[in-house]
């Protein structure tokens, strides 16, 4: 096999991760249970699942923008960024199940816990996609964003652990520490200066 | 980061909305549950079921198609038309939801009233990512278009505002306005003169 | 809105359409509903579902090879074109339903008969997809190639009518005849000539 | 029909592949049913189901990763190679299934036995994909890694045939042996050297 033939397209990985992301997102909602009764009072008990399913689509619409702009900087697929990608796949795949815990439990402390565990987790193979990137650049201007991206990286990695500790005890505090966070922390990086 | 790199590519962004569309339209059916006797008439009792599935995806199809529209006169991917794009996703989300609530309540008041909101939240976040691209373009071709489907845009949200109070009264009415409205002012705008 | 702007992009009609027959013919599986005993019995007792889901994975799998083979020859994205192949995703979105429906009944007449009369449905919108592509094109190799498939879609169409009244008294037999039918008339049109 | 329009696409084939798998890998997750509880024990319960889930989601991972290297070196698509595909999809398709199975029995031996011997179909129907690419070509290089992955997959079958048998024993240790073979023999065959 040639070196040509045999090299992973970065086309593919990408339209293979938007699918799998795109499929996680949407499922999902197969888990707001529809209630038999008319009566409003029925929809209004299922608030919690509305709440954790709006993070789970904010969370997870986020590591879709990032994905996107970290690929966008990948010069190729190595073997390594291709199994750090799975890694972030395959902790996303676990959203749709960490939101039903969440919901079905109705934001008891241990599944929050677990919920904030998980995105713990998924930062943790993000850095590591970042990471097989850096290793394939040594230009300027791409170190200079991946500093900066490591240390929001190390931040959230950081509020992640503290909110799975927290989830323990106020689950509700955990929920609107990790999702301050997201929105910080990610918000600016890939748009800066993009916006009209 | 370099500028060129950092641009949200559009075809990433189609091809995502595309994948959460085509999941969305598709895992409805996996609400109709099927009938566990062989006997007509237990099929014939999910007559709501199948009457808001035709609704769900229609609409569904009239989202996609119109979102295809819009996104072919986007010139650029900004921050801004990401996150409205993300919203009208989140709201397309629910519509299995929706669609499962009105069908497991039968076409009650409520639901129904619920399902009629969520498409004027989807119709809102439509506008939106309207908005966002006639911020890109100043030509007058362009701005003529925008014109009419901006008009068009107000309508349907007032209809839709209509029918979600018209649904607390007389569901079945509700559906009729909200379906008739969405085939009178979404057909005829793209595909003026393309017919065969 | 200059026309090249609003013609409708066939490769985002294609990718769609793609997404769709992909998340179809895939979540039939979740209907499959896994046995709770580890006895073989069990699984044994789950054949008509196998038996529906190999037919319907087969079936579905059709509708996308001849969907390609189609497309590949339209000129452009009519709305005519764009409504037909909505309707033919309609009609195939239903196929998990109806799978599922023939599973739980054990292949029972009546859901057997509403399989057959749903597959007629498609195959008819398929002929609609097909006439669209026919009115953009008029060279003579193109017509030949139209007229074999129509003889050959209103054999199929007759043979669906009649297995779903066959379904009726004897779903085995009607199975048997439209997977026959299936087999028979389209596995030569698009192929002739390209097998290694 | 000419013969350039009437040839199936492989970037379709790709791409259509590319969902099914996608959906596949993530639908798995409905399988698993967050606990109604919060308490810790309710979680741990679900060991099994998380192991074999883990399991299912680096074999499909690796399906997809091979799926992709072989379609590189594909020349055309030929009826051949497209109803092998199907072939391998089809099998692909009931991997949720078989992990459910697995999953509510608990590892029983019986449904262990199921899965190893769907991971043998598919990667025969895997074998058989190959031998179709293996007929499009003729040059020394590509025969050569023709050749090692011929002999990696009489292996990988072999593995998995006595898998099955071991399963209906010793689950656990069928479960071992066949993800040790896939991780020993797919990795090295597509990624030689292609590490950073």
């Amino acid at each position: 096999m040639s070196a040509s033939e045999g090299s992973f397209s970065k086309a593919r990985l990408e339209s293979f991760s938007d699918g799998v992301l795109a499929v996680i997102i949407t499922i999902m909602v197969l888990d707001l249970r529809a209630p038999r009764s008319g009566e409003p009072g029925a929809l209004l008990r299922l608030w919690p699942s509305f709440a954790i399913y709006l993070v789970s689509f904010f969370l997870t619409t986020l590591y879709w923008i990032n994905h996107h702009g970290l690929m966008a900087q990948a010069r190729r697929v190595t073997t390594g960024l291709l199994w750090a990608n799975s890694g972030l796949l395959f902790g996303a795949s676990l959203i749709p199940f960490a939101t039903a815990y969440v919901a079905e439990t109705r934001l008891a402390p241990f599944p929050t816990a677990v919920y904030a565990g998980l995105q713990l987790l998924c930062a943790v193979a993000f850095n590591l996609v970042d990471r097989k990137i850096v290793l394939q650049r040594d230009d300027e201007a791409f170190r200079r964003g991946a500093r900066i991206r490591r240390r929001q990286n190390q931040i959230a990695v950081g509020v992640y652990a503290v909110s799975t500790i927290v989830a323990l005890f106020r689950p509700m505090v955990a929920i609107l520490l990790f999702t301050a966070v997201a929105l910080a922390y990610v918000a600016p990086t890939f748009f800066e200066g993009r916006e009209e």
